[in-house]
């Protein structure tokens, strides 16, 4: 079955997900040039929106993610990425960016603020990563 | 630690995850009340934007989704449910929206194809749950 993917300003909602440990590792977007490095290079590429750029993940930390299969969903508007992840995919040194728990949440007219709690381990010192 | 959660258009994009078998299984938006419900009632809120409407996940198909725990990421601009899935997740009758898998990417100047090989099961029959 072929399906084209429906790219929204340009991009994809991309999760990498850890295919060895089943967590999920960060989010990100992919423009339609990263879905096809991801593919044709087996490792994970997005799009940096802040940097306006392709971005293979970990081209200048080391910190690449493998990735064994590329998943897309149901409405082919969102993709998982299946990766081995080398060191850590958090710039901050966590395994994954989702390393806060949400413990109350307090919402107000303009804003939501969440109190949460550190539940990850720190991999790597970012320090010493990104200089 | 308390942060504000970072809303792009009114919305974060959230991850259902299944606690228990680790896998991803859907990807959405919430918005600040859908977030705020999904605290208050532990079951995932999500705003629907072809609806454009709150959106209790399972409140027609009986197919809720308890949340476990909300993760929050780096950049406080997405969000993980870690849920325990009733019935299936996809409305198509699978576990997982990301029931496909991508074989082959064929980018042209406007279209990004690709093949998918399906690799889930289906749970249930969608036309005997949404009538």
């Amino acid at each position: 079955m072929t399906v084209d993917l429906t790219f929204e300003d340009g991009l994809i909602p991309a999760i990498a997900h850890d295919a060895e440990s089943g967590r999920v590792l960060m989010f990100a977007y992919a423009s339609p040039e990263a879905v096809e490095r991801t593919q044709e290079t087996g490792l994970a590429h997005y799009y940096s929106r802040s940097r306006e750029e392709l971005w293979q993940k970990g081209a200048s930390s080391g910190h690449v993610q493998h990735v064994e299969e590329i998943r897309v969903d149901c409405d082919s508007d969102a993709l998982v990425y299946e990766v081995e992840q080398e060191g850590g995919a958090c710039h901050t040194g966590y395994e994954s960016c989702f390393h806060r728990t949400v413990e109350t949440v307090e919402r107000t007219e303009s804003t939501v603020e969440v109190s949460t709690a550190e539940t990850g381990e720190q991999l790597f010192d970012p320090e010493e990563v990104y200089e």
